[in-house]
Formats: C-alpha cells, structure tokens, sequence
C-alpha cells in the first residue's frame, strides 16, 4: 500500500485541538482511498520555547528535511514576544526549507457566511501564489544611530531574478493546470466555448516600487510569453484589495511578492468566510512542504472545543493533492463543502452549532 | 473679508470635471459664510507632458509653496507609462512640499451603498493617518547584475525617527481632537460617560519588519506617553484588511506608513462605497496642503458628465476645515450627506441617477 509519512507539528494553542481533527479526516480517506499516512509528531510552539528556550533546533529541522509534507497547526503564544516564534519555527521552516510558493485558495463555500453582499460561491474562486522567500521577509535591514533622535530604521525588500522567476513559473504551471482541470470555475460554459483563457495577474507596486517590480514585471512578460495560453494582468495592490471587495469574480490566479501575499491573502480569507476556513500551502516542489490553518493560535478559544477545524482540515485535503492523492483530496473537498452548506450555522468559533470534534465527525462521515 | 489663495490643479480625465462642482460647492460656502477663495489654476498632467515633456517644473512648484492650499483634480493619463505622472506631479509635490501625512476619513454616510453585509453607517467611521514622506516610497533601491539571471532588486523602506515621530504626534493630536469634538461617532452615549477614550492604532507588521516597525512600536509608546487620554492599540497590516470587513467599528483613529496606508486607505474607500465619495488631504501642518479625490482620473469616464464628483467636494470640504473654516466645512459635508441619502441611486460614476453637474448643483443648493 502506499504510505506516505508525514510531520506533525499540532504548535500552540487551538493548533492541537484542529490538528486531531485533520488527522481524523485525512485517516478516514486514507482508509477510503486505499494509502497510509505514517504521522510523526513534533512538538514546536511556545510551550517548548518558555519550558527550553528553544524555537527549532536544528536537529529538528535537519529531521523535518526527510518528509514530504508537513502539517502544521498553529504557532504563536501570548507569553512569547511577537516574532520570536513566527521567525523562529514558521518562517525559518519557510525559508530553510526553501518553500517558495505559499498557496492560498480562496474559495467561497455558501454565501450565507460571505461578508460580502451579493456575492455567490461562484463570484470567489481564484487562488494566490505568493513568493514565500524573499522581498521584505528577508529580514535585511538595519539601525543607524539607534535610540537618538537621528536613528533611521532601513527594511529592505531583496528580489532576486532566480526567486522570482521560479515563483512566475509556478504561477504561470499552475493557472495553466488550474484551468484544464476545472475550468475556471468563475467562466460561464459559453466563454469557455469562446476560448476564454486562464488568466494570472500579478499583483504589485510598479509607478512606486520601480526597482522591485520592475523586476517581477520584466520577468512576468518574458517568462509569461511562454504560456500563450494564460493571460497576462496586471493590479496595483492598492487596487486589489478594493477589487477583492467589489468584483472578485475578476480574478483567477493572482501572483505577488511575499508582504503583498501577506496582506492580500488574510483579506482573502475574510472574504471566503474567514480564518475558520482559510488554508495555505507553503510549498517546495521539489523538497517538503508544509500545510497549515491561517487562522493562527486563538488563546482564547484554546481548549474548549469551539474552534472551527475546517482549516486544518481543508489544509490536510491541500496536503493531499500536493501527495498526488487527487481523487482523496476531491472527496474531502466535497464533504467539506457538503457540511459548511448543510449543517453549520456559522464558520467562527463558538457559533458553529457544533463542537470542534463534532464537525471533524461530520466531515470524516462524508468523505 | 478673509480671503484664502487657492492652487487648482484640474489634472488629467475626469479632473476637470469634478474640480469644476468642486469650486461650484465651494462658492456656495464662501458666499454664505462671508469668506473669499481666490483661485490659480495650473496646468499638470498627461497632456502638459505630451506636449512639452514636463511633468512639474521647478518654477512651478516654487509658485505652489506660496499657497495655504492646492485643490487637485487626478493625475494619470493612458498615453503616458505608469509611474511618470505619479512620480513626477503626484509625489514630488507631496515629497517637496513635506506634506508628511495623508489624512484619509473613511466614513459611510448610507449603508445602501456599502459593500459589506450588515454595516451601519456608524459601524464604519474612522481615519487613517498615513506618513507621506517616507517608508518605501523615497524610491530607495537599485539594481545589481540588471537584465541577468542574476539579477537582484531591491527596495527600500527608509524610516527616520524624525519622520515617524512628527506622524505619530500628528495622529495622537488628531485622536484628541476628534475625541473632543465629536465624542467618537462609534461610542455608545453610556461609554462615552464612563469615560471611554479615544483610540490609536498602529497598523504595522512588527513581527516580520522587526527594523522599520521596531522604530515605529518605540516612538509610538514613547510619544504616546504624553497622550493617556488617548488608547493605544496595535493591529498587523493583514489583520487590518480583515478587520476593515468584519469589524471596522473597532477603529478610531488608525496610524501607519506609506505603504500600508496605500493598500489599507483603498480597501477603507471600497467599504465607505468606492471612489465616488473618498477624499485625502495631503497635509503640512506648517506649509502648503493638498487635497484630492482618490479615484484617479478614470479615462473612461472622461468627458461623459457621468462621473461622481463627491470626492472631490469632500476633498474642498477638507480644505475648508483644513482653512478653519469649520461651520463652512460642516454645511458642505450635511449637504453631501443629505444627497447620498435622498438623492443618488448609485455613488458609481453613470449609475447616480443624476449627471456629474446636476450633482453639483444638489449639493451646493444645500449649503
Ligand atoms: C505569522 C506571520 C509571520 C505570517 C506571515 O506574515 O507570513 C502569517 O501572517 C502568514 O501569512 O502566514
Ligand atoms: C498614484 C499613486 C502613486 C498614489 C500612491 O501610491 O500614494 C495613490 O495610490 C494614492 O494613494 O494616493
């Protein structure tokens, strides 16, 4: 039988309680779909952290190397400083593990839980590819004369031809792919008819940023001149987020630099029907990658059974088409769908008419 | 009588026309509150510059420096490569006329017209102030190995502590100010009286910007200090587009950097309804202030009287408020209130049910 072994890294707060309920999904399509899926848990977070002061040791990360995928709960604790953790655990496994794609779908199940009037399943459909690398997540910057009335901090976003070449591929592949197997969802049949093609905008800065996105443009047109076949966009990021609200129904595939990704990817999630539904994939096509909720570590629903699992368990079903486990992925997707449409009252945490676990049951009894 | 010397810049597209029911509003005000505008008009834009290959000169801008205030139209123009006019007009006045804040009220004046599901008009009424001077926008950054495989570009985001500090005072004043004036329009009469206080917050990304927003946080809790009528509050720039959807009734007063002020201040005008109604005053405090509509010159709507000049009277009614003419600037905005919520069927440009000088000639019967 297939197996397949993968980490588990449940982290801080709700991560634990959303991540048991991922697994419960993922065991019951394995059983379904006839594969194994070996878990090897590791405890990160900030729990260890406080207990040992570590963040990730490299032992640790030298043993997550060896998977093929990884999924993650949460990471972020109230008694922690922000950043020491995020860059500690989460972007240290990003960049390390060179994950240069950090994939969000986003896609609306029900419209009753849409913050948007008027806007049906069909409207929110597309998908971004953020660089999950580079840009200002390098951490490159500095202090001059720290502390007096002189200092100036400098943060500087760092582009390399290479990085955001290979992140334009991906997206390019991707909403090639995306568009032969589905159809783009948000095409009516005779635009299809028509030729309607795939389309990926890349979402940037270029009259301000006229280093950085001149690179990401330059590279967008000469790599994009080799699929003919998507169609090339381009939206200021400012833009965007306005047309997120007003016409989602625009976008297919969208592509960005790593703090635009950031930012668009959370308003993306609220639109969808917010965290309790919102996965990404942090991706290397050739290495391991790793799977994860968006909606972080939520203290204050820790421990009481009223988080919604969705995420993780929409992060799982991401896992599993990443593995090539198309058909398992498909049928989680549509247990998932089935449950958001037909039993939930709600998406957010405590209002969901169910517990934690009782919707990890729901979905695993549809899959 | 007390007279002020007005710059206008028409601008490219639809400029002229709204700056037109902009004056046409701002007579109105003058003639019934006994005050005099003198106004110069200058022509910038695409056209100059297709012409003559000038975007802003020198001689020009030593005119502008002369005035209390410019009222400005849109720059941008089709014929004309992204990032010319922007940078050349729109930026260099902002950048040598240290005009250092951006002061963006988003307010919905009729839910009818707001994108979101269930939100009030006093659920969304708040203001952003962005730093304009600085951040990445200096245009920092170069190229090394341009045009190679290994090319590299990079941006940077210059933060001085003079800059954020003179934001950050400005935004805590404000918060103050709007506080004292009108008890927050968010508060409840009975939270008012228990003495809740008016709230600032820094919309950042501390965790990951750990230079640029190290200096932001220090100087924030450092000036704050002096302002304990005033709350502070912290939100990551991602959170902050989420927030803007579900609960941008948390919002007060909102402080952050150029960038993060772009992208947030553009979702803030889609929640208030879009561009049809968002102003921006580019303010120095001490110097020559400009104020603007934020919709930009929208070519396809040039020429046609259907696009909504609103903006642009909000931007002269900034101005008047900006001038002290406080009773002139509340009867422009009760006006403007009183013909989005009787009048318009639309704040979209073509769907008003009225021609962009009919609009015009409503609100100023109203003042
Ligand atoms: C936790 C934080 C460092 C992270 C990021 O900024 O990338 C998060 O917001 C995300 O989008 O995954
Ligand atoms: C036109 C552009 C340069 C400008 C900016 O990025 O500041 C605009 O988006 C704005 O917000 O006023």
């Amino acid at each position: 039988m297939k197996t397949y072994d993968i980490a588990v890294i449940p982290g801080d707060g709700t991560g634990p309680e959303v991540i048991r309920e991922a697994l419960k999904v993922l065991d019951a399509a394995s059983a379904r779909f006839g594969f194994k899926l070996n878990y090897t848990h590791y405890d990160l977070g900030g729990e260890r952290y406080l207990r040992t002061g570590e963040t990730l040791p490299d032992s640790v990360l030298a043993e997550l190397r060896r998977f093929p995928a990884i999924l993650l709960g949460a990471i972020g604790h109230p008694g922690v400083k922000p950043g020491i953790l995020e860059k500690g655990i989460l972007l240290r496994i990003r960049f390390e593990l060179e994950q240069y794609i950090n994939l969000r779908p986003v896609r609306l199940y029900d419209a009753r839980f849409c913050p948007l009037k008027d806007k049906r399943p069909e409207d929110i459909d597309f998908v971004v590819v953020r660089e999950n690398n580079e840009g200002l997540y390098t951490g490159a910057g500095g202090f001059v004369f720290k502390g007096t009335p002189h200092e100036v901090a400098i943060q500087e976003s760092i582009n390399t031809r290479r990085g955001v070449e290979r992140c334009l591929r991906y997206a390019f592949e991707f909403a090639r792919k995306r568009h032969a197997q589905t159809p783009w969802r948000g095409l009516k049949p005779e635009e299809v008819a028509e030729g309607k093609r795939a389309q990926l905008t890349l979402c940037g800065k270029t009259n301000v940023l006229t280093y950085a996105f001149d690179l990401w443009e330059r590279a967008f047109h000469e790599v994009g001149r080799e699929y003919p076949d998507v169609k090339r966009d381009y939206a200021h990021v400012d833009a965007t987020t306005m047309w997120f609200v007003k016409n989602p129904e625009w976008f297919d595939v969208i592509v960005t630099d790593n703090m635009f990704g950031d930012i668009i990817t959370d308003l993306g999630a609220m639109i969808q029907g917010g965290m309790g539904i919102a996965a990404g994939g942090n991706i290397n096509p050739a290495g391991t990658s790793m799977f994860e909720p968006i909606g972080g570590s939520a203290p204050k629903y820790t421990g009481k059974g009223v988080i919604n699992p969705l995420a993780a368990i929409c992060a799982g079903q991401m896992m599993l088409a990443h593995l090539g486990e198309t058909a398992a992925a498909a049928a989680v997707e549509e247990a998932v769908i089935r449950v958001v449409r037909e039993k939930l009252k709600s998406l957010a945490a405590g209002q969901m008419g169910y517990s934690t676990s009782e919707v990890g049951d729901l979905v695993a009894s549809l899959v």
